[in-house]
């Protein structure tokens, strides 16, 4: 089958690797063919500079994790879902058996096999074998495109909950980049009454404020002065940090109001650097972070098929398999003008 | 000033009472001038039965508890509103000194005094003094008829959020009069994804079928089994119940999924009942209730103003205050056919 | 090896039955040599009655399911537990793989294999096969008689974490058998600065005394009488109901202070029961409820080992396997006796 | 009456202030004769540099807010103390009214009055004025010098439960000054099973262990390599961090395990400084923060009362009001030796 597969830093090359062979599906594994491929910030660090932190691209790798496809064939004990189903794929499987996978945050596994990850290959190809149960079946109305960008509403939806918004809450979203944008609507969905979005890029604060928020560029304005001005100086019910810049997740600590909650979710380029530890302290302070998601894809697949969220508004880009060094090109050289670029494998 | 003034069962007057004096007002306390007043379930009640429980009407009792007006004189104290603003008002006054208060219950509060609770005044009259932390700015763009509708508002939201609902969440209704229409958009705010929504009348479940849930009449199906076929036999997330009948209150521990959440919140006509207790000890259900409301006022204007809830639609008739025995006649008499009168006292 | 087999109500026979193969361990599974097996209300009920509710004794049935051992030999791939090891057992193995699961509720998996629950054989016998994440090594101190007890205790930890107890909370326990014994304990470890703690029979009161409760007999005083005169009719901030009646369950939630929690725990006789419902949502309780639990052996076995809990006072009886029959026999006819018997099946 | 007076920087004198006069009380005020009052560190703060932060002593200030005293006189609305009542006193008295104060969180009102903070007199004297709601009867059993120091056990209470401890957790305390060695119980009565305390100063690592900890001294072990040796690797549940230093706020989100949380309690003496706010992503921390305490008092002599906290063996030195001065020169000047010092205002 033909896969995009990753030699090194800016060596991607499209080509044929062997064949999953249904054969060989475990009792609970499914063969699918993939149909759309979402690339995220992470596959474009990837083929920059062939590797992120301590993950190094050492044996070629397939990347992709945000993905979709069909059900082609079931292991012996598959019940969850049918051969020629429609599925969004969850991409990182835990042990199922460890402290964290039982008490309900999977996504916390020290054992996790996660897509695209040095050395687990990804969704880039024509076909994936998956477990059933990380499989979720698209609603109707739900197109392949929007299953592939499941994974990274799941993100937000997952920042959301752990942020615990409420029905009135004021959210501050920091960065709108795809994440950005996806935790805006689930902060929405989740009863967010006020959004105010920060971003440096003009097509991304336009389509912020196209998804009901407050957008303000954070060239021009101070934000944390911004949200002052604009919250009577009382400060945000909520701040989402997902730019992973260092300068934004200063700002987060210092925006919300006293009592409030700070959530953060971008990973910055570097571990340690100051930050206001008083203003936590003076304020009581909640300050939470989100590492991937937990629980979410069936939620957001019910958020996307009710319409309370809308993910194709996000797509700046489509490109079939055979020009996904195009769009890896893109993606990297042009990143303020991409949201999210997605990669049609099938028709 | 002019009042509605209920002597004894249906025997309501409108006639002239004492004015407050702006003179009296203590350094906390508000003249406020009532505008539109809506007519609750309670209201109703005092007025057919001249009581309700151990409150009864003994001496001539203004009713009306849903209200909004303009601020007209100010204590020397007052700094959250000023005069000529528009607000909305909460009906209930708490101690602020018991640990319900204090720990931020105060709608649990034993000293509470509420509007229309004998021997407690309410707000069909021309004006009334509050005191200033329980009146609540109207946003640009909430009219007064929607400000007096907050307060049934609060009771949906405080029902969301005990409920603890999330984005992604099914909920069933039972119910469809203004609180089971009201708790109905408050979960869809809080992030309901599927809402099915029960009542035995037409209108009320074209209503609910506006707004966005599947509406099933109560007649026609039996609710338990309605839910279990809609949901493959899975049962809702949460089930909030407000019809405070006997039989939904049977049916909503029947309707949750295992490990799922119900929240009471219609007072139902007898104490004891029989209910399947073992339904919710094999699936792990949590039973929680609502009484009133707290914190959620501010809320609830935020979600008007953000348009996430609608109340105009809930609005079955509009009386001036000079017709207001008609409006209870009505009400009483025709049931079916009232969601929300208002009583507009003033404009 | 030998086993005490059901045959039907009261024929229970200690006979031969296959050894399981240690050859046949699957690659997570582990052979346990089991020392010690507490008799559990209900394995005394299907010794009485040969079912309980659906779950019926159709084929010779190995009752057992609170237990301890020592690990004889492990599976390929088993990395949590070495050969030697002594080891509690958690009795029931969900599939990993539902939403409850996956959500940190496994106890409510609709696919759990529970030890002694028909078909499943229980552990009253020399050997068993276990996966090894269901097996938790035993600090140094604790004994395996102790051992066997978590199971219970994991029902207690479980009603204190489903009822949020904090430190400083007041906590009604009705009902003073194991379970209830236990659930005093894990109260008083979360906090509980006052118990008040109800039963009938002497001997357990005198036992809930010892572990520091208000012990109220139970026959000769109303428990809510009881509670509201020693709270000065304010109520308990918690209520615990493990004795299974419908008259102390009727009773929890009579006893709740305004604003309370009730967990009900015990399963009573009859599915559907009259409760007053309206005391519930005069004084907006929560109530919540518990299936077995989920993520407590660990902790358990950390409260036994600090001496939080104290396991060895509650055991009133210790067989050896060969004496069974006897066992089971006085736990049937001489209920008020009995707190915990244990069965020695080695050592 | 004879108060200690601060004037400037280390100048402290007895003196006498006028009599607060009983008949000048309000309707909810009550007249309370000082027994015992702690000393605070930012008494001895404010002792030593006449200010902590933007609050400067400019007037002569009346230091002291860990009190207990007896009730001498009350106002014509009191119903919750009576004169002769021993009490404990709460020492900030909020604005009842803001959202802060409707909503639980009264510590963060912005408008409370609290004892010893410029300008507002404290307790240093023989008499003060409080209002009844933040007065609380010492049980039985309790003493003066007791109910003095509920107040620094309300912050470790606060810090208790904000951390959501719950039965079986493992914590780590940073820093065995008395907020430390409180929070340290707070933990165990909530249920810790494990503690590990840190301090560079010996006597206070002899109380931690005293007290049931694991006492590690910091200066001969790094305290995150401590943590990661005693824990296997995985790091603590909890990490309270109490001692108000960078290094040890830094290291507090360096000791947590994956999925934990940290409570930051100790101010530290700069704003802004380095975190490793990697170490908080990549683990999915949680990171709260505690800001003084609300609703904690009652719940804390009850813990006292119950013997589950212990406060006498933390005093190490008792002056008389006479004497206070020496109390201070000695808190400033041999900080190592001290943990709690009290004065006694009355025999």
């Amino acid at each position: 089958m033909k896969a995009a597969v990753l030699y090194a830093a800016r060596d991607m090359r499209v080509e044929s690797v062997p064949w999953p062979n249904a054969g060989d599906l475990g009792p609970r594994e499914c063969l699918v063919r993939i149909h759309s491929v979402g690339v995220c910030g992470s596959d474009v660090h990837y083929y920059e500079h062939g590797r992120i932190g301590k993950f190094v691209v050492e044996q070629p790798l397939i990347l992709g994790h945000e993905c979709s496809g069909t059900v082609e064939a079931v292991g012996s004990d598959v019940s969850r879902v049918r051969v020629g189903e429609r599925v969004a794929i969850e991409p990182g499987i835990p042990c199922r058996r460890c402290a964290h996978c039982r008490s309900g945050r999977y996504n916390l596994c020290p054992e996790v096999v996660f897509m695209a990850t040095p050395p687990v290959h990804g969704s880039l190809c024509e076909l994936v074998v998956h477990p059933d149960d990380f499989l979720y079946p698209l609603p109707e109305g739900v197109s392949f495109e929007e299953g592939a960008m499941v994974e990274p509403l799941a993100v937000g939806v997952h920042a959301a909950r752990r942020a615990e918004i409420e029905p009135g809450d004021s959210v501050v979203i920091l960065g709108c980049g795809a994440i950005g944008l996806l935790a805006l609507q689930a902060a929405s969905a989740a009863g967010a009454t006020r959004i105010i979005a920060f971003d440096q890029v003009e097509n991304r604060l336009a389509l912020a404020a196209a998804l009901g928020a407050e957008a303000i560029g954070s060239r021009a304005a101070d934000p944390v002065a911004a949200v002052a001005e604009a919250t009577g100086g009382r400060g945000a019910d909520v701040v989402i940090e997902t730019a992973g810049a260092v300068a934004t997740t200063q700002a987060a600590v210092r925006m919300a109001r006293v009592g409030g909650r700070v959530c953060l979710v971008g990973l910055p380029p570097e571990s340690v650097f100051p930050l206001d530890v008083m203003s936590i302290l003076n304020r009581e302070l909640d300050v939470t972070s989100v590492f991937r998601y937990a629980n979410c894809f069936g939620r957001c697949l019910d958020l996307v098929a009710s319409g309370k969220v809308s993910l194709a508004p996000l797509v700046t880009g489509r490109y079939p398999l055979e020009s996904v060094v195009d769009a890896f090109e893109f993606a990297s050289t042009r990143k303020a003008e991409c949201v999210k670029i997605v990669i049609q494998v099938a028709g």
